[in-house]
């Protein structure tokens, strides 16, 4: 498989630095590159590293252009135009279509067009699964499930009975979609289940990481919107509402009711309380502490981060003792005749 | 399926507010609510909802009475009662008796009466499944293990060998149960294996949230008692023993060798480290970082909460200068002859 | 199963304190112990329990030898030998040679010899398995992965198409390696998709555990050299490294691009940002928040511990004041005419 910097550029709207003629087998890192490849420059730090590369062409900005050492392509987003080109070398998402003969498919279940379902694989009774979708190995869709079409299941997904994907969601290994919601109530003998009988509804072009959960609803439906990126080892609770196109990173975890708007950016790790609300366009940074709502747009973060453990050791310990500081300070004031600030009320109300 | 609220009255215990024969055919929430379903009234917040709600009939407490515009039951807690109506629409626990043809059993494994085993499970030589048990689609049950009646195994749920499941355990996709304990020893080439050579034993009416995951002993076992309930994506480390009817919300990871007492309500995302001791009734509030042990009842916390970066990055610059600020203090209390509280021991010993 | 003590002591060149045919059936604890069978002490904090303990042999240093009160062996490293003499007892790892008639093996996967192939099981296409592995239930190797000799794929591990495992590696129910990094770029209409082309190699000797992901690299590979040990739900992310013999507890989770060096130790729950590094011989203290490169050797830790909820919210108060409080100190120390140390950058270019 090779494609000319020509094809490339027609192809992807892009234009050469160079010789057209150029073949492109394949990708690579910028540093230290590989000939016959094509990396490309989006970070201006490391800008250096095109003088260096054996890389055999590279797509860059309008503003790298005269850096290139060798040839290239111009794009308005050298990351994205790289994607594009990569994707022409990708062979993780090729498949033939057909049904392995150890898949178990309900005589009921509605399969369209081109689809692939793969060895070990679990088709419930009256699930749907749209046109060109590719079922993995021992993927498990429910009773009554609905795929869009162009679904991957990579493999081990597990959907649950009635859940609804839309269209090209991608689930990769281990993700559990509609699992039942931490729901219980203490009964006299102890706790008791408060039956789950909400679902789970996905939108279009959403992606959910490798043993990622995804609770149902306890009444109403837990929802992922169009275009959401879910990493892996997330967790999503029962009812929480995920608005469009906002991406989470890793082992976050989100808990029962909880909105979060459209096109957030939520790092990694972060810990986000029940029934709260998040605006749109909120950006979290990675393993914050989310106990109120956050109703304005912006950048938010929490937590001490790391040092060196005796510092660390000794910051705890100067928190500790924070209240007596501040006694320390008014007991100065009082002697001197300054009049400090109010303390306030402790935060009692704040958590 | 529809029953009316003299039914449902009768077969839980409550009073009917309102017309007995009205017909209930599903559960709803409370705002906006559903013609012909019933929803519930128990968080005093959500009182304004009664005047409003398009419900058939609202499960409220003695108090919200007089509230009612439609119909209702009463009932003296009434989210439990709720719970327990709503369980009469659930589908997710029918099922039908018998073994799919994909399933791979044991000739010498013991299966109770009215049992399912779905397709692609596999039980394992000299393993047990008690009476009307739910083993759901590529569930694996290892040699020997024993499962207490009425069990249900979810999907994909892996159950290692000799582990021990009470009557009525409750598994989500993905679990694990059983897995190796993290034991290694350092030899003259690197980590060795510390064999896990015990097991985990769990008690009745447990729940076990979807890809947790909770390691066998190294000698003894892990132990979770009965009615405990875990939420998803919770790791329990080997030889820790959790106590009965304690909560556990998702993302939370214990150490191993620890103890968490009876009726513990441990939130979201809490790190809880080994050989510690949590005592009863103790309240552990989402995020926590729980270094030393819990001896006394009572609600704990920690962590630094959410703000906008900008302040966050702030606070963090106060907090390591801390240090600083209280050399400034006893310079002041020095200068002006106060004489200031001792600064301790900088925590060198606490944690 | 039995093994006298001298047999033991011969085997792992150990001395026996007592009768050397006193015979040995299998491990127990040190406290209360179990006749017949041999426990260890390694920890001085449990040399009291050496006087009680019913075992009928304990392995202890040379230290200890006086106060054992029955039969012993004496080792060097008794924690090591304990290990070494438990996994003679250790029916963990038995399996007999075979391919289970339900699994599925892709006509030309390389299959070695002795190699054990489960009920379940996908092997797909050109996959190799080497001599002596085995291959637990349910578990899928894609199209061309390579497992070198002596594998053990406990059960429902996913190993993605391409990626390569060393010798002797151990991988826990659940686990995932080679899903897709959490590549995207944000086009005209939302999130694309950046292809992650490359994959996972990891070295001999490593043991990755029970619903931990892996993801396969971007462009270059993820790399797990040599003898790392990874516990329970911990996230590599892509294009990762993680030096030799480094171990890792659970639920920690690691973003892209960043390094960590050979024999660090890093606790449960840590949160580490992509593209830094962490030099060898670290150790990372559990739930740290790892915001920077961390390039000396030494302990690191940070967080906030447990408290009392209501000493917890005192301090979040006191500490979103300390603004407040330096203002305050700085007012004192101007009316006294003491000059202050200088407040620093309020932290805008460390996080």
């Amino acid at each position: 498989m090779s494609y000319s910097l020509g094809e490339l550029a027609q192809r992807f709207g892009l234009e050469v630095a160079g010789d057209p003629a150029a073949l492109i087998t394949g990708v690579c890192t910028l540093a230290p590159g590989e000939p016959g490849r094509i990396g490309f420059l989006a970070n201006p730090r490391y800008r250096s590293a095109l003088a260096q590369t054996r890389a055999g062409a590279v797509v860059v900005g309008r503003r790298d252009v005269a850096d290139l050492a060798g040839n290239g392509l111009v794009a308005k987003d050298p990351y994205r135009a790289f994607a594009q080109i990569a994707r022409l070398f990708d062979v993780n998402r090729d498949f033939v279509p057909g049904v392995h003969p150890t898949a178990v498919v309900a005589a009921d279940a509605v399969i369209g067009q081109g689809v692939h379902i793969a060895a070990q694989a679990v088709i419930e009774s009256g699930a749907q699964i749209g046109d060109g979708s590719y079922i993995g190995p021992a993927c498990i869709v429910g009773v009554g499930a609905v795929l869009g079409a162009g679904a991957r299941l990579e493999a081990r997904v597990y959907i649950h009975r009635g859940v609804h994907l839309g269209l090209r969601c991608q689930i990769q290994p281990g993700a559990v979609i509609g699992s039942r919601g931490f729901g219980n109530v203490m009964g006299p003998a102890g706790w008791e289940e408060v039956p789950q009988l909400g679902s789970v509804l996905i939108g279009d072009d959403v992606e959910i990481g490798a043993n990622t959960t995804i609770d149902r609803g306890a009444i109403d439906d837990t929802l992922i919107a169009n275009g959401v990126r879910l990493d892996n080892l997330i967790m999503i609770a029962h009812n929480c509402r995920i608005g469009e196109h906002t991406a989470i990173a890793a082992c976050t975890g989100i808990a029962g009711s909880t909105t979060v708007g459209a096109r957030c950016m939520i790092g990694g790790a972060v810990g986000i309380n029940g029934h709260i609300e998040i605006a749109d366009d909120v950006v979290i940074l990675g393993r914050a502490m989310v106990t109120t709502s956050l109703l304005e747009k912006g950048v938010y973060g929490s937590g001490l981060p790391i040092a060196p453990a005796r510092e660390w050791r000794k910051s705890v310990a100067r928190v500790r003792r924070l209240g007596k500081l501040e006694e320390r300070v008014r007991s100065v004031e009082q002697k001197i005749g300054i009049k400090g600030q109010d303390d306030g009320d402790d935060g009692q109300d704040q958590l």
